[in-house]
C-alpha cells in the first residue's frame, strides 16, 4: 500500500486506518475458517468485518499475494473468484456472476491486473496478466494480458 | 434467497449473514412505523440498519413479497419507489429521482425484475413485469416487460 | 438540505438522520486535526466516521459551504481535492486520481456543482460553475461552467 497509494504516509497510520488492508486480513481469517471447514463461522465472520470496512468476500474465494484495496467501500467479490498477486482493486469493484449461474461462475484475475472504481466483472472470465479495468467498466469477455478496457459496455483500447 | 443465490448454502447461515435479507427485515419494521405515523422514528431505525448493512431504503418506500437484494452495499431506494413480488436487485443500485423533481419521483418495479450490480433507475418510470437491466446500467425511461437494458447510456437489446 | 432533498422533512430529522451531513461534519473535525498536524489522528477520525456514514473523506481534502451528500454510502473524496459552495453530490460518487499520479491528482469542482450518482470524476480537472454530471458517468476532461456531461465513456450533452 505504501508502494501503491500516494496518500499512505507510513505504515503505522495504514496498519489503523486502511479499510481495504482490513478486509485482506479479515478474508486470510475467514479464508482459513472455511478451508477448515467452519463454513458458517467464516460466513459470520466475513459478515462482521464487512459492516467495518464496507469489502464483501465470499470466504471461499483465493487470493494472492500483496492485493491492494484501495478505499474499498461496497467491493463484492464471488465465492469461486480467483485473484493473483499483486493486483490492485478500487472501492466499488464487483467480481461477480451472471443471475442463474452455478460453479465456477466468478472471474480469475492474474498477477498485475489494476481494476478501477465502481467497475463490474462479471462472469467466469479471466482478466490476464497485466490488464486493466477502467472505472466504471463493465467486462463480461476475457481481457488480454496488458489490455485495457473502459466504458459500458466495454470495448477494448 | 436460497433459490436464488448459488453461495447460499443453508437457511440458518442466510438467516444470519445475509446483508440484503436483514435490510429488507429492516425495512418492514421502519415502514411499519412510517405507515403508523411515527415517522423521525423511522427514518432513525432505517438509519441505524444502513450502518449495519449498507442498504439505505426510506421508509415509506413500497417493496413487495420475496424481494432478494444480493449483497447490497451502497443500495438506495427513494421515498416513492414501489417494487412489485420476486424481484432481484444486487448491490450499488440506485432506485432514484431527478435532482429538483418532486411527488412519485421514484421508479415502479413490476414482479420479477432483475436490476443488476451498480444499476441506476433514476425518475418516475416503470419497468415491467420480468424486465431486466444490466449492471452499471442508467436506465430513465420505461422498460417494456422482459426487456433488457444494458449500458450507460443504456439500450433495451 | 432541506432546500435540496425533497424527502426532507424536517431539520430535527435531518439532523438525527441524514449520513451526508453527519460525514460532512466528521470531515470539518478532521480536516481541523490534519491542518492542526495531527495527521494520523485526523486519518483515525475520518476512517471512524467512514464505518458509520460509509463516505470515505481525506481529512485534507478542502470543501467549501452547504456541500450535501446526498445519501453517501460509498462516496470517495480523494486528498487533493477541492469543493465550491452549494455543491450536490450522490451516493457512489469518487473524486479521485489515476493510478500512479501524484500531487494534485483529484478533480476541482466549482460552485453550484452537482454529481450524480455512482458517477466518477478522475484526474486533476475541474468542473466548472454549474456543471452537472450524470448518474454512473465517468469524467476524465475539465467540464465547462453550466454543461452536463453523461455516459461511460461521457459525453457532454
Amino acid at each position: 500500500m505504501l508502494e501503491r497509494d500516494p496518500a499512505a504516509r507510513n505504515a503505522f497510520e495504514v496498519i489503523l486506518t486502511a479499510p481495504g488492508l482490513h478486509a485482506v486480513w479479515n478474508h486470510r481469517v475467514a479464508h482459513f475458517l472455511w478451508t477448515s471447514g467452519l463454513k458458517t463461522l467464516s460466513r459470520m465472520w466475513a459478515y462482521a468485518g464487512r459492516s467495518v470496512t464496507g469489502v464483501e468476500i465470499h470466504p471461499a474465494a483465493k487470493i494472492g499475494r500483496r492485493l491492494v484495496i484501495d478505499h474499498g467501500m461496497g467491493v463484492v467479490i464471488g465465492e469461486t473468484a480467483i485473484i493473483g498477486d499483486d493486483c490492485l482493486i478500487y472501492h466499488g469493484v464487483t467480481l461477480g456472476s451472471k443471475t442463474g449461474e452455478h460453479g465456477k461462475r466468478h472471474p480469475t484475475l492474474e498477477n498485475n491486473v489494476v481494476i478501477g472504481a465502481g467497475a463490474a466483472v462479471i462472469g467466469n472470465i479471466t482478466i490476464h496478466k497485466g490488464a486493466r479495468v477502467g472505472a466504471g467498466a463493465v467486462v463480461t469477455h476475457d481481457l488480454a494480458a496488458g489490455a485495457t478496457a473502459v466504458g459500458n459496455p466495454s470495448k477494448v483500447l
